[in-house]
């Protein structure tokens, strides 16, 4: 396979040669990462018709994503609609090849993709190391990387490509941005769950490092995704864009979440104010809850934070409104004291049963999920937690089994926390379940999900942010 | 007229008469205040064909509503859309008669209507004391107020009506709610330049003393505006949602102005940023500018902060989000001074042109402006500052004379400030009239109205949030 590739000779000097290939599907992208949005990203892009190569440092990974899938399957594969068939078809038909050879898969591709994770430390701090070590192998590919166009994928300081990621391509490699290379800053948009329906719903953000890699890389992109393409004036652009809208979430969500404890504590139900609210034309509501988790909410802010540092300005909105969403968890176990104060439980000692770990709902994703402060909360104070989450039967979470199903409620457990939303916890059999729990005395909504009216009689209802509840 | 009022005797003891009585439009409402929200809502539910009293404490204003505007007319008046017109039909038509006499007219009314404002003191603290007043005299009616309801309208700390309102009339009255008389709180949604359309069309908050009385109003209501009634459960929650609707926005106005500053920092333009995010389904753009004023934006925010004192419970992030709009007003003399220097000026003694005072575009209203701290702080530089506004042509402002049309820019103005986008400076004629400025060489914008290819050659564009512009 690789000789005929490597036999394989275009010339891509100008615009024209790039519409030229595109239009006739004939460029190889290389995909650095096949992880959570990279590999969805390789198999949209093979789909289509272009041959790409995924590369990534996990031989596991590797092999199992070349075997379709592998037995067993690679666990993310099969929690995102639509993945685990679309990885079969484009294996099947050769368009698409996972490798761990970066050197030997990117020399020969036109594009390089970015897909790599770009984390937050414990100390906030965004950790661009591995992003940093892609930036120094794609710069040592020396005089190979020669019009080649590097597109920056991963959430990323404003500007990081600009004043550092290309930067250290042109001092590693020797060669020059706009003249032997191009960089593209093109932020995934993709939300966890619904990866595969929004890379091809969702319109994308491109930001070039002149306009010819813009216009290339917008080009490409209709093709692939066939969605609206924004290209705007540079990849800081683009790169600020992706934080911002995440941003205006963070503080949106944060604003629920404080006013919410301050209604509770006015006898005021949120969520009633919000019904009322949203029928002003120019309101938006967004929902309390235990916190933000995942891959973006909760460390989004920071990148933007730290950037502002280096010009000397903290964005303080920014800043305290991340502290809130942290600082909710602490709440979640305010009101479980609060529910069980109400039947004269202590928290030492008695039976908690918590429904839901994920950090949203219908997703198996623990990042960052607000259930582990909680969870660590409450065995702090010595409560005796089992938990339960469709997503994760029989798994192990912070060093505890996960039960099989919710049946277990019925022994002893007078306090359910329900912390994630998921779609189970919504069901009438569920509810009809826990009316068959005579021992239950409280529950917890850590997301609003139930009405008063469905809730079992002779129990007290504590949602966030609307004043404690006795179900008659 | 008064004779034959006083003859009339209807019987109001239960939700049947109170329906009868709404069909038959065979109710008298006084509306107390008849300001820039009490006089529209007087004639809308006058036109309506209910008899409404406008008591007010001010004689001239009294006057000159019977008159059916007077001549000159009442100043705000002629400002909203729709009103002139409207008060002289109601007033021929005998349904509205305005009034100094508060006891004998809100004796022969059934429903009491508090219109009268709630500002906020400049140690942004709500100042109740003309609606404490009211509340007193409302009480001092003593048995008169048998079976009366009494709708607050004004902008309201959440636990004002209950823990204030209703004990302070049930004291002065000695008659008690629920039995004897009852309230609702209605907070009005009505935005200035837009009251008649608004009052007509967005949906109203009705929260109850009772059910009884929130019941009756939603029914008057839906009557008299023919518009989406939303019945709450209280008083506390219908006066929650109107200050979480303005709050909202005063956060997300607080988020743009502050990323905005940021943004110009990182050589970004922060509306590019918003025309891309806008792109996410659900992300909500607000646009920054010279800070927030009005009736509303600025002030409501401590209404909440407020309450929350009592509970011991500060709302910090909106706190912090109307601390930052008001600084706001201080990074447009940033702004200037950055233009100033572009060409080398200092502020002291540079005639400066600044257009538009309102506080929102194309509105008479300098309440709370953000153009009072700009001014004021361009003449503690020693500037000398030049002002005009369409909506304030010939007036005084600041102790300056305002000039009759904006042509005086040509003489000697190397700067503009447009601080309000009052349509007049978006119009083709202004853009024209700039180029003949040949001395003017910076352009502040305030609210981002221009596109760089409208505006004279030469001369510095400073927007907020986007980076200082040459136009070549």
């Amino acid at each position: 396979m690789l000789n005929n590739e490597e036999k394989r000779k275009i010339s891509l000097k100008n615009y024209e040669d790039w519409q030229k290939a595109i239009d006739k599907k004939d460029l190889r992208i290389a995909v650095i990462g096949i992880g959570r949005i990279g590999l969805p990203t390789s198999l949209v892009i093979s789909k289509r018709g272009f041959m790409t190569y995924g590369i990534d440092i996990n031989p596991v990974l590797v092999e199992k994503v070349n075997q379709g899938g592998g037995d067993p399957p690679i666990p993310f594969v099969l929690d995102e609609p639509n993945l685990a068939e679309t990885l079969k078809d484009v294996v099947l038909k050769g368009l698409f090849k996972a490798t761990t050879q970066f050197e030997q898969f990117a020399k020969i591709s036109d594009v390089i993709l970015i897909c790599v994770p770009t984390p937050v430390t414990e100390h906030k701090v965004p950790d661009y190391s591995i992003i940093d070590n892609v930036v120094k192998d794609i710069g040592s590919l020396k005089d190979d990387l020669k019009n080649k166009i590097i597109i920056f994928e991963p959430t990323l300081g404003p500007h990081y490509v600009e004043k550092h990621g290309i930067p250290s391509i042109e001092s590693f490699s020797g060669l020059k941005v706009n003249r032997d290379f191009w960089v593209v800053s093109c932020p995934e948009r993709a939300n966890p769950g619904y990866i595969m329906e929004n890379l091809t719903s969702v319109p994308r953000i491109v930001g070039g490092s002149n306009d010819f890699a813009g216009k290339v890389i917008t080009s490409l992109y209709k093709k692939v995704y066939n969605v609206e393409i924004i290209q705007v004036s540079n990849p800081r652009t683009a790169n600020s864009i992706k934080l911002i809208e995440n941003i205006f979430r963070t503080v949106n969500i944060a604003f629920a979440n404080e006013i919410s404890q301050l209604m509770r504590r006015l006898d005021i139900d949120y969520m009633e104010v919000l019904k009322g609210a949203a029928t002003k034309y120019n309101f938006l509501p967004h929902y309390p809850g235990p916190g933000v988790g995942g891959p973006c909410l909760p460390s989004n802010p920071y990148y933007l934070i730290d950037d502002g540092y280096k010009v000397s300005f903290t964005p303080n909105l920014v800043r305290l409104a991340t502290e809130i969403n942290q600082r909710q968890p602490a709440h979640i176990t305010e009101l479980i004291f609060e529910g069980l104060n109400k039947i004269g439980y202590p928290i030492a000692g008695t039976p908690i049963a918590f429904l839901g770990i994920s950090y949203k709902a219908n997703v198996k994703d623990i990042q960052i999920s607000s259930a582990i402060p909680i969870i660590e909360d409450l065995r702090n104070y010595n409560a005796s937690v089992k938990v339960y989450d469709p997503f994760y039967k029989s798994d192990r979470f912070l060093n505890m089994k996960i039960a099989p199903d919710y049946k277990f409620i019925q022994q002893d457990y007078p306090i359910i926390v329900v912390h994630t939303d998921h779609k189970e916890f919504c069901t009438n059999e569920f509810k009809q379940y826990l009316k068959k729990c005579s021992n239950l005395k409280v529950l917890v909504d850590c997301h609003n999900i139930y009405e008063y009216q469905e809730l079992p009689q002779g129990i007290y209802y504590i949602g966030v942010g609307r004043p404690a509840k006795y179900i008659e």
